[in-house]
Formats: C-alpha cells, structure tokens, sequence
C-alpha cells in the first residue's frame, strides 16, 4: 500500500556539493540525473543557484551557480517527467537569479533559510511562482528555532506565498522522532494549503528513521541521496528510501547502479557518513562544523584525536 | 526524564566476535570491560559460551567459549557493579558448560534460539536459573518466525522458565518501526512476569531509531555495541544510545575513550557498518551472510560489483 501524494526528491549533487564547493563533473552529474529520472523519483535538484557575488566561481564548481548552459550540459537529450529543482540560499541569492520561466529548465525553486530571513525567503519564493516556477520553502536548523518566531514565520508563509510544500530541515541531526510529531504538527496547525517536507541529517543515524516517521505522520514531500552522500554525516540513503516505499513506478535499480559506479568512489575523497565527532554533534544539538575540523586534524594525527575533550568541548558552547 | 526500569547491555565483545572469530586481544577486551564498566552500564557481555565441540578451540578465539580463566584475566582487580554476562546458542551449546554459580564470574546467560529451538532455549535457561544465575532467552531472526510457531513460544517462555527478559532479536535488520511495535505488542500478550528486551541489526541504518522505538513501547533490556561493531552492519551503537537516555548514572566519556583508542582501529581489518549490499539484504529480509560474501569478492575486483544484480538474486531467494 503507498501513498500517491509521496514526492520523493534526491538531492545528491546540492547536498553533496557542500563536501567538494559543488565541484562534480559533467559526466557524474549527468549520470545521476539520469540514473533519477529513470528510477521514476519525481524532483532531482542539482545544486544551487546563489550569487557569484557570494561565492567566487573561481572557488565554487558550476553546481553552486547552475547556469542554464550547465543544467543544458547534463540534461540535453534526456526525456523524462521528473522535475529539476535548484536551491537558493535566502541569504546569499539575487532574486534576479531566477530568470523567465519560458527561457530555463529548471521547474523549482527551493529557499532555504533560517527563521530569521523568512521574509527574504518569501520574497523569493513569490518571485519564482509569480514566474511560473513551483517553489518551496526549507527553514534549516530547526533545532535550534525558538518557537515564538517559527510560529510567526509559518503564519507568513501561510498567509503570503504559493509555495507547494514547506520543509523541516533537521540540519543538526539532533532531532528524534518525538521531535518530528512535536513539528509536523506545529506546521500543520499553520500550513492548511501546503505540503509539508523533511530533509533529515544522519549524525545519529537517524535520517532514514525521521524521514519514516515523518511518513507516518503525513509529511509528504521527502528528501534523500544517493548513498546518503551530504554534509558531514550525509542524509537519507535514497536506496533505504526506496526500498521503504511501496509505490510500483519507482525503480531501485538504476539507483543501485549509479551508487556503484559514481558515488562509492567519491569516498576516497570525501568522507561523509557516521562517524564519533558527528554523533556528539548530533546528540548536543551543535554545528557539525566543528566536527569536520576535528576530523581534519585527527586524520593527520589521529592519536591526537580526543574524543571525551570534544565532547566536553561541544556540550559547553554557547551559541 | 529516565526510567530507571531500563538496562543497557553491551554486547560489543560478543557481536562484534562474529567478525573476527572472537579472536580480541586481552588487553583489549579488558579496556572494553573497564570501559562498560566505568560508564555505569549495568550489563556487559564478554562472548559465547559455545561448545568446543561444535567451534574447533584451534580455529576460534577465547571469546568464543568464555572459560572462567579467561574471564578472570580481563577482569581481575577491577571493582563494579556492572553485571558479567555471556551468551550460549541454544543449538550449539552444552548444560554442563553452565557450572556452579559460586565458582562463576558469570553473573547472566544470555540463550540465543531460534523459534524452533524454544524447547532447547528454556531447557538451558532452567539450569541457568536453578543454578542461580539470572538468565534471558533471545528470539533471533525474528522477522522469520511465524506467528503461530512465535505464539507458542512465548506462551511457554512465559510459563516454564525464570527468566528476567524475554529478547526481540532483528538478526536481518528488516524490521521497521511499526514492526517493533507489532512484536512488543505480542510479546506483552504473552508475556506478563518477564521484561522485554530488544537487540537491532543495522542494515538499514535503523539499529538506534528501533532502540528508541522499542523505550518509547516499554521494552527495557536494550542491547548496543561501541561505534555499532557487530556482525555484517552492525548493532545500536552504545554512545548513541547513552547520548539519548538521560539516566544521571551514565557516563559517556569512558565509551568514546575506548572507541577511539581501541574499536576505531579495528576498522583497518573489521569491515562492520552500512555498505549497499547490507541494505539490500536488510530491505528484502535475508541473512547477510550473501552481502559479506559479495563484499568480499568485490573488495579484489570493485568493478565486478554489480549491486543491481544482487538486488535482483536476493529478490528471488527462496529460503
């Protein structure tokens, strides 16, 4: 039994572009399209749109500005209904980065922002539909939103965009399933002509669970990569995902295949997945940041490595 | 908020003997003792106790049989009250291998079954209790029994035996969170004089989320290993766990201390953890046993490794 409303998203190149600057080749980036749209999964987002200002193309891969010449590269010649989606930052992106609907192949936008810049994201989110584009709104690190101002921020977003779905992003990995209930209802008290999406991070193993959870209680926009590949310790496996859902027009197989060909051997370069530093990031509701440096400097010495130092390390810091 | 009802049992010694043989070091399973034991944890398990004449000694180390002189060498001098436990399976273990308890620094015998190995399971728990040992039955491959062969046996659990916990063990990592309540609802049914205890496999990276799952149902023995060691996948990693239980007795640093200085560098030889071939397995609810074969070959010959292939020979496995 499957629910037809599902929406599933991979966000492998997007996620997975914040461990190398967005720096993956045509051919990868082609493949996995592919490899998506074949699997029947019905949105693929392949990266970010944000300001050339921000970030110096010099140091950024073609994925962190997806250029529609680029999006061309990669999807030229391949006929598919799945939908491409990019992601724009609330506050590193140029409304003028979203150009004619007639003249680009992208079909959404996503903002993502802090609750803080929800009136960036509006304007950019109305800029996209008012376009023709479908857009959603991803409010990050909602571990550590205070309740008073996300209850304002989805009252707005209620109230003043078109948007199709608006998401839970657990950037921290610090949420369990409990905490999902405790928001999906929230958004629902609000969200009466939304969908409600969730992006899960797996620093304590729980991504794929979450996103199971937020299943369970009628999420139906749904985020997952390609072996899990993201930031730190990465997001929903696509692959557990899939094998999870039961709606026959999806096809592991290609999936399957473009993990064994593409993405395991990005693993001797980037190093996503579970790992000591991230759990205790995880479970102290930090920024993996600092993880990522730990892990930096232990790799060259890993004696040095103090596991309980960083954990105390972590469970002091004021934010 | 904690429930003081709930004991967590280390099992990494044990589980994670699966992938060597059972051939740790003293020191090291000593550092892993201490470690437990420092923690506060209530229960650590320091291997099977297995018939010699079933595993040959020559191919198998000390942990495999857990004689008393072993166990005495890993844990002499140190002082505690975290309880020493060791497994037997019921069907490759022997009654005269439970000795006398006040010659024992055995304190719990685990009894690992499966469903059709009951009648073995309760006949060795019984000597196990009547000799004054605390004791457990493990249902193993659970995901495999039938209901009315499961029925049955916990109906004779429940009355032939002095157990303190009945185990429900997801040996494939097939379960999903609904299952775990399915089968806490049926072992409560039947279960009404012993606790519930709950052992997860890691194939789809849902070990820890079914731990929670399995507390918020009201199991309270809950199994977890240091950074997940175990067979093929692994266990519910034990930092994980202490990390969402907020019991003031716990103790986290002593774990990542000795994950960091003794488990993480196992990983060189010790191949545990979330690979595709698993979570193929996992989704489709088969013995790992093909996954670590596939992983093997693979690991000579990476480009041989065709993951859709294996996908479709699993699908058709008849057991």
């Amino acid at each position: 039994m499957y629910r037809p409303q599902i929406t599933v998203l991979d966000c492998t190149i997007r996620d997975g572009g914040l461990m190398n600057n967005s720096n993956f080749s045509d051919e990868l980036v082609r493949a996995v399209y592919k490899a998506i749209c074949d699997s029947g999964i019905q949105i693929v987002e392949l990266g970010y749109r944000n300001s050339k200002k921000i970030f110096p193309p010099d140091r950024f891969g073609p994925w962190r500005f997806c250029e529609e010449e680029a999006l061309k590269r990669v999807t030229d010649g391949i006929e598919t209904e799945t939908k491409l989606a990019v992601m724009m930052d609330a506050h590193k992106a140029e409304a003028d980065d979203i150009g004619p609907r007639e003249a680009s192949l992208v079909d959404m936008f996503r903002i993502a922002t802090y609750v803080k810049d929800t009136d960036k994201a509006i304007a950019l989110a109305n800029r996209a539909t008012d376009l023709g584009y479908e857009a959603t709104i991803n409010i990050m690190a909602i571990s550590h939103a205070l309740d008073r101002e996300l209850d304002e921020a989805l009252q707005q977003i209620e109230e003043e965009t078109k948007i199709v779905a608006c998401y839970i992003v657990d950037s921290f990995g610090a949420l369990y399933s409990e905490d999902i209930d405790y928001y999906i209802q929230k958004y629902r008290k609000y969200l009466k002509t939304k969908e409600i999406g969730i992006h899960c991070h797996n620093q304590q193993q729980l991504a794929f669970a979450n996103t199971i959870e937020g299943i369970i209680k009628n999420a139906n926009y749904l985020d997952g990569t390609l072996f899990g590949i993201g930031r730190a310790a990465g997001n929903c496996p696509l692959e557990l995902l899939l094998g999870f859902l039961k709606n026959p027009k999806f096809n592991i197989r290609p999936v399957l295949q473009v993990i064994g060909k593409h993405i395991l051997p990005l693993q001797k370069e980037l190093h996503w997945g579970y790992h000591l530093p991230y759990a205790i990031a995880g479970m102290l509701n930090t920024h993996p940041d600092d993880s990522m440096k730990f892990l930096q400097k232990a790799k060259g010495d890993p004696d040095s490595a103090d596991f309980a130092a960083f954990y105390d390390k972590c469970a002091e810091t004021e934010e």
